[in-house]
């Protein structure tokens, strides 16, 4: 029943958006505490620094907060449980486009930032850490630091190009910079974090000298994420030049604030409007700021250490992508930024809303990367985590009272009974993923909550969005106006191709096939 | 009519507290949240790097935040504003003792933390710059950094001593260890902010070798705050062992960050209602975490500019004090922890309750302290604030409209006529300390507002006290208990003196003799 007058609320939410503009905002904010409001709000009382309440874990946050505190778990009776994971045959999902991971990639990779421990270093206590600035600011575009962000801007001294940050032209097309020469670091990045696998791209020149100096060590990953950071960098550097021209006696400094104030709101809209919207069952979420103003959910964001686990969706990586009609296996397309030089931007994005990502589920990740699934679940016992079980009800969702609970797949039941002496054993990391999908959603309903709880609670305690900043003021006229009109990736790609994008081609992170059922 | 009922509240909710517990936090919820909505709410959209909502100035925390943007006021007509401060004849408090001063400098000088240039460096930017961790976090005990912590901690490798801070025993009491040796700062102590003055230091060892090894760079400022520090460094020490006996199994750290739990919040304790209370006119607030829980002005602290000004009340400062019955300039007890060491911590207390502060008025500064106030009109005008008036319309009081709605002193609004064009055009800093008090407090309107605003709403929001971490079992049973017996600076130092206080004894921040008028 209660479901039922849900499901009804919400159809009448969606459908007279356009009629009762009054009544939508209402639901919206309604729905929106309404899942916040399913999870214990900040601050957490503890973090990986101590299994008990201190000052430093109230307020280091290096060390990443924890949403239940450090327990022993039962071991479980086999040391394979990455097979759970292991791939046969390729899932893909009904909703999802290939933008979809490139975006999670690319939110979390500026946001999650678990700290990596050196080569053969012993992974604890940095596996507990993180770099990360706990603000969804873009840092994979601006850099964590002052410092960062001072290198990656061109910093214009005469009056024109004001407020840009540094790119070059390639085919026409607007890129970042490169960061490595013939031989190493350009001088003027030393301050960047290094990507990724250092050691290994000195092995391929082809593939080093073209990845892009920018904010996050990880905005170089695939040239599914290089796509997105690449657009915001456009975008950035459009809205300079409207600043600039609009606004004629501001200086540099002033130009480049403004531009990273739109570029920001423009990023949260697309994770609400776009990313939120894909992964929630069926309500359809409007960003609006006001919801948080009052809000008693409203407190420091703070990275958890669940969070740097749950969002590792290695299942929706497809075996192979097509970049301009050719085919790639995921291994030649890792750090490849020339697939995306080769198709441009455009073409890029028309590619990647083409075809479907991989389902989240068991049995569905990539052999390729079956090494970090190994990798994760030894991270949460590291980390002492409490079992999934005891997630589920953190959440308010039914605790599993057998496997079958768990999955109506037998394999699935199969392999976690042949894993763990009862269903209070499983992990959280291995429960996460061997559950069904929520209907209509590509997520399982634990990873759903979790995911929709920390995006929205964290998403609009940004302080762009605050009370007293959420005004035309700190925008701008045109970026004002900007903001309202920007939805979806589509919006913001469309202003920054040279050729326009036509009605035939579609941009978006929910498949145009979908339905939902 | 709207004083009148808010004084019967007001006396209602005093006299009734012990019959009407429900009233009294009733009362007390409404009275904080009313002083707190005087302000707009965190987090303020400026800062002191720019004159504009940048993204920067939303989450650079180094530099202040301000209340009020950039503005550029017209200037005075005459240099030596100064002047307004300097004192003739002495004019004491009838309301607050000498351990006002002292707590209130203990109290800001672990929080405001205005960065200091180096000698003969330009003062800007570091004058809008600050070094503070932006919480009520007992740093001057402690350190701003876990690095300084750690070497504050005497870390106990045996099964004894656990969790205790570094201290050493004089004349049979406890007292933080010294910093010095004859060669200089003890190479164990080099993490630690230099204390102020380190050149003249130099000059005089007998006050050098005396300087105490503490956690904040003005804990030796005076004897009087050297006291303060003593005092929680005690109650850390004595909790610590508290805990230790209570909690066998505990390590060191673990006993360590439970006593750094429970002094803190027995600190806040004592600014809300010892410190708090003194300077409210009428109503007796209470320490009640709860109302910060859901209140939408619980956001992040952060400095701000306006308060690493207001807080100098060099005029509280008496030009002479005794200790042990002699009396002392202001000049010999500067960083003079001899005196302190003379006496001992009870008679030191005893002292300076049964003194008067200054009052802070105009024409009220010790000629030895004017430098100070030339110092910070000067800040005041380096971060272009706005004016008096805008400040008291800011908090919801009245604009003055003429000179002599600011004072009723004489001497005061000619001065200011003689320096300012128009009453529009006094600074900040000045019509602060030109106003008449507020009746019963010590303070003057304007400053009352903006000090309770900002106590409570730093207070309030820390950690410690938030919803799920404000449980016994971050405490321990002791400490709980301990905290709710807590009130005053007295219920503290009777814990920490070998032989306990007399009702003769008088410990207050309020000075025995006063009554409201």
């Amino acid at each position: 029943m209660k479901e039922f007058i849900e499901s009804v609320i919400t159809k009448a939410a969606n459908s007279v958006s356009t009629v009762w503009p009054w009544f939508r905002r209402k639901a919206n904010r309604i729905a929106t505490n309404r899942i916040i409001n399913k999870c214990r709000h900040r601050p957490h009382p503890w973090s990986m620094i101590h299994d008990y309440v201190s000052w430093s874990s109230l307020s280091e946050k290096k060390w990443s907060a924890r949403h239940l505190p450090a327990i022993q778990l039962n071991p479980p009776k086999r040391n394979d449980l990455e097979n759970l994971f292991k791939r046969a045959k390729q899932r893909l999902s009904s909703k999802s486009t290939c933008l979809f991971p490139a975006f999670a990639q690319y939110l979390t990779d500026g946001f999650i930032r678990t700290r990596m421990p050196d080569k053969d270093e012993d992974p604890s206590p940095k596996r507990k850490q993180n770099t990360s600035t706990h603000q969804l600011d873009l840092s994979s575009l601006y850099g964590r630091t002052p410092e960062q962000t001072r290198v990656l801007r061109l910093l214009s001294e005469t009056n024109r190009q004001k407020g840009r940050l540094k790119s070059q032209m390639i085919n026409n097309e607007e890129y970042p910079p490169f960061l490595y020469d013939g031989q190493g670091i350009k001088s003027e990045f030393e301050i960047l974090d290094e990507p990724l696998m250092p050691e290994a791209l000195k092995e391929i020149p082809a593939i080093r000298l073209k990845i892009f100096a920018v904010g996050g060590d990880r905005a170089n990953a695939s040239p599914q994420v290089a796509m997105m950071n690449t657009l915001f960098l456009r975008e950035h550097n459009r809205m300079a030049g409207v600043i600039e021209e609009a606004n004629k006696v501001w200086d540099d400094e002033r130009v480049f604030q403004v531009s990273r104030n739109i570029t920001i709101v423009l990023f949260l809209k697309i994770v609400i409007e776009e990313y939120i919207n894909h992964i929630s069952p069926s309500f359809k979420f409007i960003a609006d700021p006001s919801i948080a103003w009052n809000a008693p959910w409203n407190k420091p964001n703070w990275l958890t250490t669940e969070f740097s686990l749950l969002y590792r969706w290695h299942q929706l990586i497809p075996d192979d992508n097509w970049w301009g009609g050719k085919n790639y296996s995921v291994k030649e397309t890792i750090m490849n930024n020339n697939l995306l030089l080769k198709v441009g931007l455009k073409r890029g994005f028309i590619d990647m809303s083409d075809q479907y990502a991989g389902e989240i589920c068991p049995f569905n990740t990539s052999p390729d990367l079956l090494h970090l699934e190994k990798m994760a679940i030894d991270q949460g016992r590291l980390c002492n985590l409490a079992s999934y079980s005891d997630y589920r009800h953190y959440v308010k969702l039914k605790r599993p009272r057998k496997f079958s609970d768990v999955s109506s797949n037998n394999e699935v039941v199969n392999f976690l009974q042949s894993a763990y002496q009862s269903v209070d054993d499983i992990e959280f990391y291995v429960g996460l993923f061997a559950e069904d999908l929520e209907r209509n959603s590509p997520l399982s309903p634990l990873l759903l909550r979790m995911v929709a709880v920390d995006a929205f609670s964290q998403a609009l305690t940004n302080p762009l969005l605050s009370e007293h900043v959420w005004k035309e003021e700190t925008f701008t006229k045109e970026g004002w106006k900007l903001i309202g009109e920007t939805r979806t990736l589509r919006n913001i790609l469309n202003r920054n191709v040279e050729e326009k994008l036509d009605d035939s081609d579609y941009i978006g992170i929910t498949h145009k096939n979908w339905k939902p059922n």
